[in-house]
């Protein structure tokens, strides 16, 4: 696959942190990198040259939301997702799968693959693997992801050890086809790795994963509710049977220190609703803390956001004018906060790759994990965070 | 008010149209030219930044609103709605008269005032004259209008002519209060026209006012429901006995013919909510004619919505990826439409003063009035305008 290609660049001197380049049609990602993420092929009231004004490299959009609407006929005919959307930098799809599951509760699952109906008009829709790939060459992303079928994982000790290996295999199975459908030289397959909260299914899953020859890998079925504890020790047995050059991808994640944790472990590449959601809802993320804007100490607070942000937002208007924004319903402020949360992670990121060229990755996760608790004990909200 | 002033720059050899400069102590306006409409402090969805962007000279608040929320006491406090909304251009306010009889039908009028109940918390309130100036200039605009009282008008022929005489008189009232009421010299105070159907009290109303001694004059009721025709007629009478060397203010006008034949009288100062709400909604204005971008012929068109609009819609985005942003019902697509429109307002009216300056107002507008005509002739939708 020519036109794409990965390289890490620096790697910290006591961890398996890496810093990277991915190198696709549509330009660079550095990495460690984190995907805003954009539904329907638009970060929800956010246009692309906010999106660039902030830094982001790059977007998550939904096979199966752009598969009901437009439609990969209309995206294909369109040129693909870049040219209908507008947006010159790396986009990723994901397969799918997890959205039908979680979204239609009616969903079957069977070997053949996932059959749904239409939340827009009824109609019955089968999503094979080889479909899935199909579908996605046609949306035209640089990154695509197979499909695969997984659980949320269990409280430690109720796992069903039967099941998670039935949806293991059937992932397994799944990865084969979709390697064989695929007919794009010019996109980048993701494998991904499921079982559970089950270690050593874990390290089957990456081991025979890796064999079926991915251009990379991702981490699935986490963020669904296990503790961060439980998560860092499933994600450690996922990363270590993956080779070492190929990039990885925790699928969902997370909150900013579910960000920096994973960094540390070697992970390359995140996406989230996290940012985008809290700041619709009025949660921002903040150099000193977590605040909620609608809160009454912010009627008459004249001062930006966050002092420490470049961002649109904070060097364009006060939190009072957010706050009396959001009192009135209005979607500027909601995009305005979103565009924050976003300018926020990304300089998150842009810090860790930092820190890891410089050497310094532990000891600037310490000063970030110490200013983290202190901003929540001086604050009395930690509204982003609870918001999740 | 030294910090003010009004100079008419050129005139249209064959009508009373005129092109001028209002100075005003947050820079100047060219007129003829339309406020876009920002109730509370907003127009809605779209950034300061985006509307300096398109153009936009200045911007209409709405006194009704920005008392409920985020109150004067607020505003004040914030240095001004310039300093609260990150807006340097000038800004004009309401009375909030027309709001408050719109808005609550349980409001009641007298002498003294209007009494209204906010719609936030139930709360009881007593707008009067010099409670409408004390607002005002706690908002802090550079133009700000007079308190009045009308009903709109009715059919030729059904109007009742002591109603109108006794609202008009309770206008002028008012208006003398108003004008005893000011405290600050940085701000134009616009005196209200009205007299409702009825040509002769028009002319009463406007010599009255005129005596007054305003610093400019708005002519209202207008755009309630009467025909273009009996319109042009009310602000002929109207506009005869206001002095030409102040600023001429249309309340609530309208669409775009309606501004070419209001500017073609002598009109200098327009607003309205048209090109923001039609936006909003899908409908467009441009220079083929207005369309709908829901509708279905519109789902795989690769081209801008306005091929001679420069706007941030047009060069950044196609038809069908508008379509498909209003078709899932992201905010992204009305923001979008609503500063398309917006600007398809602003070049109307630096066509309308380039124009005026050249001296072929009349020839302009008999090419505009063709093209308009053969846009709907040949456009199967003419939305924008049926949605008004």
């Amino acid at each position: 696959m020519a036109s794409l290609s990965f390289e890490i660049t620096a790697r910290a001197p006591d961890s398996p942190a890496r810093r990277g380049v991915l190198r696709t049609p549509h330009g660079i990602l550095e990495t460690p990198c984190f995907f805003p993420v954009g539904t329907y092929g638009v970060v929800r009231g956010i246009s692309s040259t906010e999106l660039e004004s902030i830094g982001a490299q790059s977007v998550l959009c939904n096979t199966y939301h752009l598969y009901l609407r437009p439609g990969p006929e209309v995206l294909a005919r369109a040129g693909g997702i870049h040219s209908f959307m507008s947006w010159r930098k790396p986009v990723l799809t994901d397969s799918g799968g997890f959205q039908i599951h979680s979204l239609d509760r009616f969903a079957r699952c069977d070997d053949t693959g996932v059959r749904f109906a239409s939340p827009i008009d009824g109609s019955k829709h089968l999503l094979t693997p080889e479909r899935c790939i199909e579908i996605q060459e046609a949306i035209g992303a640089d990154l695509i992801v197979a499909l695969d079928h997984f659980e949320p994982v269990r409280d430690a000790g109720a796992e069903d050890r039967a099941r998670t290996r039935e949806l293991l295999e059937r992932t397994l199975r799944w990865a084969a086809r979709c390697l064989g459908a695929r007919t794009r030289a010019d996109q980048w397959l993701f494998g991904i790795v499921q079982g559970g909260g089950l270690a050593d299914l874990r390290t089957e899953s990456a081991q025979r994963t890796a064999e079926l020859g991915f251009d990379a890998h991702a981490i699935g079925g986490l963020g669904l509710g296990e503790s961060p504890e439980r998560r860092a020790e499933l994600v450690g047995v996922s990363l270590e049977p993956l080779p070492v050059d190929r990039p990885r991808y925790l699928m969902g994640i997370g909150k900013p220190a579910d960000l920096v944790s994973a960094v540390c472990q070697g992970v390359d590449i995140f996406d989230c609703v996290l940012p985008t959601r809290n700041g619709r809802h009025g949660n921002a993320y903040t150099s000193r803390g977590a605040l909620h804007v609608r809160n009454a100490r912010f009627r008459e607070d004249s001062g930006p956001l966050d002092p420490a942000c470049s961002c649109p937002c904070c060097t364009g208007y006060s939190r009072a004018y957010l706050h009396h924004l959001f009192k009135i319903g209005e979607a500027l402020g909601a995009k305005l906060l979103a565009l924050h949360n976003l300018a926020y992670y990304m300089k998150l990121m842009q810090e860790l790759r930092d820190a890891i060229t410089q050497g310094n990755l532990e000891s600037w996760r310490r000063d970030w994990e110490q200013a983290q608790r202190e901003s929540e004990g001086s604050s009395p909200h930690s509204a982003a965070h609870s918001a999740a």
